[in-house]
């Protein structure tokens, strides 16, 4: 007898460098691939499911992404974490796994994304960060980037922001939280948080970010483009391994079982 | 005519994940190599003979490695190392760059070196520091470390701890600092300085030092595996992706021309 499936929620981290991105595609490695067929060879036999809050890009990290899955096993929640932690390549880890309600939709049930985007402000490149940051060593006019993201936060449609690959109807989303800071370890970050992103929604937005950041763009134009709705007025697209998933938020779910 | 040829010191910071080590070997991308063709490309003809202050092994980092060559460029300081920015890849970078004296020797004039070696504390591996540390989740004797790190310091024959491609015939080093601490954010470093280290030494020390933090080699134990100078006393070599060459020394140098 085949053991009983159930839903469960996994939580990942992934440098994305060496994936073309989160989705399954024919002929080349990706996350949702490789953590797919982790659980198939777990399971033992049938295909797995695997659903993901967050469909990254290629080259686009994540610190914590949130799936969930149908899955067969007369494992446990921990015995099935361990048999993950030992399939799974250094560059994709497993950080928690749970039993969860049959209904939970790690995408549909996200309340929020939260999404970084890393600068590396050293003068002459730092090989450390050649994976996870744009090599940025420009000066920045911080005072102008704020008043730019001043105009940003709130509720707006963002089809000026959204890739031409973006093929949802409804464009309109509330950014939450958009903030810029530098460490002293020179690295800047971006920090945009919202109740769902658009397509290269958060690459163009530090695209245009860092036009007015070297006083190409007004704050004022950024306003402008946000309500011209036209993809052609934003800045260039900002390249994948600066950007990284952070945290996907929920609200309170059912207990398992519950 | 060709340009007058002057020694310069080159400072370096590389991922040593993609390179078979520091030193040129036919058939494979090293350090050296690739950091000499970038030079011998702003030469225009001729060899570079680059010397790079320690010759670290395939998959070691360099936060800061010391190099220097003799080169023939009507480049100033300046605009040579702007074309090693634009030459260089994103995995060896230059940091500094400066005309010193004809008898610099970045190895044999380095005063004392320090390495580092990091462990990855998480539970389930970090994949952002998969490439840069070893990942080590078990419980570590802190107390039983630090005093086998005392029993280390000082003038010894290091014996024990070289690699069995150590030839060299002088063994005596003496360890000035060996410290470990563990950060809030769950990474453990080991850092080394000494005026010199034998081939593997630190990856030994490490290897021998986490079976003294699992509690299966007493720091007392230590003690006698470096007098016994047998390396077959010694623990395993630690991984090579954890280590990494942070800093070299000199004694105040003539300033150039001087």
């Amino acid at each position: 007898v085949s053991p009983e499936s159930r839903r469960v929620r996994l939580d990942l981290a992934y440098d994305g460098t060496d994936f073309a991105g989160w989705q399954v595609q024919p002929g080349v490695r990706t996350v949702q691939g490789v953590v797919s067929r982790a659980l198939e060879r777990v399971q033992g036999s049938g295909a797995v499911v695997l659903r993901g809050a967050g469909r990254t890009d290629a080259g686009v990290h994540a610190r914590r992404q949130v799936a969930d899955a149908q899955v067969a096993t007369r494992l446990d929640d921990a015995g099935l974490m361990r048999a993950l932690e030992g399939l799974l390549p250094a560059d994709v880890r497993p950080i928690e796994l749970r039993t969860v309600d049959a209904k939970f939709h790690s995408r549909f049930d996200a309340r929020s994304k939260t999404y970084v985007y890393r600068l590396d402000r050293s003068e002459h490149g730092d090989p450390f960060l050649a994976r996870y940051a744009l090599h940025h060593p420009f000066a920045i006019d911080a005072g102008a980037v704020c008043r730019a993201l001043d105009r940003l936060r709130g509720r707006h449609d963002w089809s000026a922001f959204a890739g031409s690959a973006c093929d949802v109807e409804d464009r309109v989303r509330t950014l939450e939280e958009a903030s810029f800071e530098e460490s002293a370890e020179g690295v800047g970050t971006f920090t945009f948080t919202a109740d769902g992103f658009l397509n290269h929604m958060v690459r163009n937005l530090v695209g245009t970010l860092l036009d007015v950041a070297r006083g190409a763009t007004s704050p004022e134009r950024v306003e402008e483009i946000l309500a011209s709705r036209d993809r052609r007025r934003a800045g260039a697209t900002a390249p994948a391994r600066g950007l990284c998933l952070a945290r996907v938020r929920y609200d309170r779910l059912p207990d398992p079982g519950a």
